[in-house]
């Protein structure tokens, strides 16, 4: 079944309309009339059976039937990245975390980022088309770009990594430094990689530095492979992921 | 150091010449000249430390000083895929499959493949230029399209699987399935999925069904999920992956 977003509904309402985008979609895309069942969710774990009651140009109505709650995953994954120079690197590594599972993704500037604005709407497009897509009923948080140093000046609970690999190559790989079922945030560097000083300044904010692996990853690679390390540790301590 | 790609180089060569494309890259872009040191590999293994000897118009030659040999990791991941209908997608797996670690990427066509032709010129291109980007000295191996009834005919070794979940929704996830160090082939299904009869094809061929995660993920997120997904099986037996 077709799963469509609205954030506007809470779990008593009991009607609710499609937003203009997925309105089209549902109609003239999909071609769905008055009568055919469609699945909605407000992106906080709520997912609603619902029929359609109106389709038309005005718009797309629904009546909910069912209510049921997803409960958010027994661990959060939260990375922290600097966008890519090529706009296209991180809409695309947004639309793959968003796929295998993440629950925050923030962004950052540091001292060798080459792009410093960052549209979040459109990020937020993406992230809603993947979360649809993949049949999910939470929809990550989406952070606005701050400088690094601001970033880490946030207190953070949970585990706290970066992947960086120093000088002299001893770092453990984040899938050993991280336990199951905890809070995490990792940050991924720029195309420039991070500077010596904010490699000091994250680490004495109490980051602890891993590595992804003995390949040299682009920054989106880097960021979705720590995402997906993260998820697939967790698997290892359950079968439900 | 930059790392070139001459697949005609031998570990007895004592020098050699750089591709069209590499030289116009060394010469053109990067404005390396005679005296400066590079690092070639022949996707083979061998990762040869050189020298500019001449940088013209002609080409770029270069005297050979050091050869290194870079053992195979000690496993092997081979991901069979379906084309995706938007090229993209597929080339985009290709780029990020070898960032990360991938052996043989083999592509196959399905029932419900909608694409059955693919340029592998244009796919190779991009494994070249991911592997000198990771600073890897082996290619993946890259096989042509064949159909599904054609590849699972072939004899293979080591551990088969098919990324599939079953109606009754009972299959262990690839991570538990797979043992460490051994020789892997994922075989990851169509944007329409496998039909019933290919699942039945493949697990009498041999295959295991397993499943990537609760979430229904794009043709090339379960082909690097899966990748990534062996990748990392090793790193809990190795710290040296």
């Amino acid at each position: 079944m077709h799963l469509f977003y609205q954030p506007a509904l809470s779990p008593t309402d009991t009607s609710g309309q499609l937003s203009d985008d997925d309105a089209r979609h549902a109609t003239r895309t999909l071609r769905l009339g008055p009568g055919e069942a469609i699945l909605v969710t407000n992106g906080r774990g709520n997912r609603f059976g619902s029929v359609i009651t109106r389709a038309d140009n005005k718009g797309c109505a629904f009546r909910i039937e069912t209510v049921e709650t997803v409960e958010p995953r027994p661990f959060s994954v939260r990375i922290c990245v600097a966008p890519t120079k090529n706009l296209d690197r991180i809409e695309w590594f947004v639309e793959k975390a968003v796929e295998l599972g993440i629950e925050q993704i923030s962004f950052f500037y540091g001292q060798h980022s080459e792009r410093r604005v960052l549209k979040l709407e459109r990020i937020e497009k993406i992230a809603v088309a993947a979360m649809k897509q993949s049949l999910q009923s939470w929809l990550p948080q989406l952070d606005e770009g701050l400088p690094l140093t601001k970033l880490i000046s946030q207190s953070v609970d949970g585990q706290c990594f970066i992947a960086h690999l120093p000088d002299d190559g001893q770092a453990p790989h984040l899938f050993h430094a991280a336990s199951p079922t905890q809070k995490y945030t990792v940050l991924i560097g720029p195309e420039g990689d991070f500077s010596a000083q904010e490699v000091q300044q994250v680490i004495a904010a109490g980051f602890q530095l891993v590595t992804l692996g003995p390949n040299r990853l682009r920054t989106e690679t880097a960021a979705l492979s720590a995402c997906q390390c993260l998820n697939l540790l967790n698997v290892v301590n359950s079968v439900n992921l």
